[in-house]
């Protein structure tokens, strides 16, 4: 055994392959491969093409080691025509046919050989080819292949300390190669998922969002609230997580809860008639009765829904207050769930700095007294502290 | 080397490890895992209880070889308190340090030893211990950690051909235990993105549905319209799946962007004013004007979310009709995008066949000749065709 060659690389290659697994990250994992080569085989650097389904083409990602590529990474982009591509796809092409690594020196010894001479065509090929590893530094370069398809290119650099790679180098990169393939492939796959779980929310928000600045569109008084309450509360949200120092994973999920709250605290005004809504002036008493019925509209077009428990709490309950004064239930204080404190204020706030068919709109500054002259009746404590704090940062 | 042992089994490892990689869903990755421990180990039978963390307990799953589980899989749930999982979970109790294999024969020699009689504690709970390996006809069993954490025993039966397990095999029980361990996590982390996406996708379609419920409540004409609308074109996309072969995946994405174009198709109504829509008797020329923007008014609130482009072009031209004289562009044949072809036989049929302000609902029997009476003129061709296979399938 050569000494430059580890005489465990077995349990390195397991290891290897065993953290590969749960490396769903495309670049963490290629540099992770990258090390294991140039811990295990002493080269100077090790780079990586790899293929791109989306535009089909190979992209040049990673390098590790000193002597890596002479082009910058990331930006290379190599179609199917390019000599290395070609060599790996073309099994004529091929110099050896034991394995399908590609060695410079053995392609050096073919230019020099008769067979070189006699086919210009081939010569030209292989010319090109060498130009190629070149560009990359490579001494050898293997591919990766699932299911005949060729999925990435690596190269490697010259050795530390001899020439040439031995046989059991080769055969280590080749048992290396087959576990990167499937690591690969499973990384898209994951890759591929995460893209939809991502393409789906996003489709939900805009869908939502489309919908109600439709149904706001029939409120001519209420032309952009939706969103401007969204925006209030979600920076509230921010704020109360500094305070509360609330762990990451709860804060995501309350900020998911609260943008679609927010989206949707008004979506019961649908069940309102049109007359009453845009009534141009102050609502009798039946009409007011009416309109507040429009939290329990909402909650009860939502509420079977699963996956919107606790926006539909929010829904329910934005118009209570923390004595009891408000509806549709008259909670008290902690009984409010989180998420209806905060559409509360975001929505008052934002009702009082917009023109309304009985008055015009106040001030930030004078909407900002208001909500502290009555924090604990109105407002609660913690939501309007996290508001002021906002406010504060955005210049309200 | 015992003979019994396979010399290549390092090679058996790798390709299994390779293979578990790819493998996703957790019911054929352990009857995997299970058929290559058979295969390598030549005993009688392999199972496997894997950790549930929904639940934290351990379940019996699938049992590979003749001499299998005395239970039925499935259905067996195993506490933390269970023995097995507390000899695992407690390094106090093991009786070997060196690794942590339970040899059901070392359980039998332990209690008869000097130390069990004096610690009555110990026998009983190695009784009990060996009690639960023979349930599971077990000679051996292999702990499954990740980070700490218990994820799964498996439980080997009696060699085939000699009494004990060689050195050599249990070494290779133990690499391919770390692998194992992987690919389950792997399969979990799977598993819960798939969730997520079937939770997203429900997610989305259960809140465009009440959302588009909500609104048509406003309009008393049309009272479940909607639902049927999305019912009559389903059946049609899945009559013109078989009529037109259409592979499997293109057909699901069909079939997906129909049902969200079924549910949304008459969204722009939202932006119709409420006394045309619930007028008592036919509409004069201006309000008829009015309506027939609502295909209009429904691609203009959806047309710039990405991912409902094709539900889009349903809404936008589902009064569209074969003969040009549809709207709102008066497209002709071909040109009316099939998605708005479905919509339009579906939803004409539902007009039909129910009250309006104007007229009694016709018979199934009448709607369905005027249908036929109108191919290429109002209705396209193809879609009646499915249509009418669709209603002879559910007695319509």
């Amino acid at each position: 055994m050569p000494k430059s060659i580890r005489p465990d690389y077995r349990k390195d290659l397991e290891e290897a392959a065993r953290q590969m697994i749960l490396i769903h990250r495309l670049d963490t994992l290629i540099k992770l491969i990258l090390k294991t080569i140039i811990k295990n085989l002493e080269v100077t650097h090790a780079g990586l093409l790899l293929y791109d389904k989306e535009k089909d083409h190979f992209v040049a990602t990673v390098s590790q080691g000193k002597e890596g590529f002479k082009l910058p990474t990331g930006f290379i982009k190599v179609s199917n025509r390019n000599p290395i591509i070609k060599y790996f796809n073309t099994p004529e092409l091929q110099l050896s046919k034991n394995h399908r690594f590609l060695i410079s020196n053995h392609v050096e010894e073919f230019l020099k050989s008769e067979t070189a001479k006699k086919d210009k065509e081939k010569k030209s090929f292989f010319t090109q080819l060498l130009f190629q590893l070149n560009l990359y530094n490579a001494k050898v370069s293997i591919p990766g292949f699932f299911r005949d398809k060729l999925i990435y290119v690596s190269f490697l650099g010259r050795k530390k300390r001899k020439n040439n790679f031995s046989r059991k180098e080769l055969s280590f990169l080749s048992v290396l190669s087959s576990d990167v393939v499937m690591a690969i492939q499973n990384a898209w796959y994951f890759q591929d998922l995460k893209a939809q779980v991502e393409r789906n929310k996003s489709l939900f928000l805009q869908t939502v969002r489309a919908l109600t600045a439709a149904i706001e569109a029939k409120d001519k008084y209420t032309f952009g609230h939706t969103e401007r309450v969204a925006k209030y509360s979600l920076g509230i949200t921010k704020e109360i997580k500094k305070i509360k120092r609330m762990p990451n994973k709860k804060w995501e999920g309350l900020q998911e809860d609260v943008r679609v709250a927010a989206f949707l605290h008004d979506i019961g005004k649908i069940g309102i008639p049109e007359s009453i809504l845009n009534k141009n002036g102050p609502l009798n008493k039946d009409e007011l009765r009416i309109i507040q019925e429009h939290p329990l509209i909402g909650s009860a077009i939502l509420e079977k829904i699963e996956g919107l428990n606790k926006p539909t709490l929010g829904i329910r309950y934005h118009h209570e207050r923390p004595d009891g004064k408000g509806y549709p239930e008259g909670l008290k204080k902690d009984k409010i769930p989180l998420i209806a404190q905060i559409l509360s204020v975001a929505d008052s706030f934002d009702a009082m700095t917009t023109d309304r068919p009985y008055r015009k709109a106040f001030s930030s500054e004078k909407a900002l007294t208001i909500i502290k002259e009555n924090i604990n009746t109105q407002f609660p404590e913690l939501v309007v502290k996290a508001f002021f704090k906002y406010c504060k940062n955005n210049n309200i």
